[in-house]
């Protein structure tokens, strides 16, 4: 499993409008093949920045299957038209994870 | 709740290095006043980027106690050696969030 991370910039001002169209776009990702699972964060010292962080099976869930499917261009036609460049996109691996204080190794 | 996201560069033929370093200095943050979650995922398009992703309970937890803190000390003790430029760091504010297929709101 690995996290996709898509950093988007909009205007600050579209913030509320911006939420709601994620929102409206998340069934598409969540009925995607390989996915795991979604969220919407904003950057608290810039909030005109966000990140879009998706949990799916394998890069190629991300970038070969969803990317092909009808999901994604839902999902770009919602949420493009607040994008003001365009997003850039990485995918992490987790190395090390601890999710809560109990859960030590 | 928030999440600390730490952007690190290392040189990527010390990784396993660094990755012991930040696995040692894991309990310095567990232990901390309003820690809440730990993990360090590797960029998987440049092995030489890294991301430290840490849950507190507020940013002050982050930016007021822990960087006060001992703990923080030994964290930079151990990792610092590595960067190869300083970390940047910001935090982020989760807006929707949707752990798997299953927890729909």
């Amino acid at each position: 499993m690995i996290h996709e991370v898509a950093s988007i910039t909009i205007d600050p001002a579209r913030a509320a409008e911006f939420e709601a169209a994620v929102a409206r776009a998340r069934p598409y990702f969540a009925a995607a093949k390989g996915f795991v699972s979604f969220s919407l964060k904003r950057v608290i010292e810039n909030p005109a920045c966000y990140q879009l962080v998706v949990g799916w099976e394998s890069v190629e869930a991300h970038m070969v299957d969803f990317r092909a499917s009808p999901g994604f261009q839902e999902w770009r036609a919602l949420a493009g038209p607040f994008f003001v460049e365009p997003p850039s996109v990485m995918h992490l691996q987790t190395v090390i994870s601890q999710l809560s204080r109990l859960s030590l190794p």
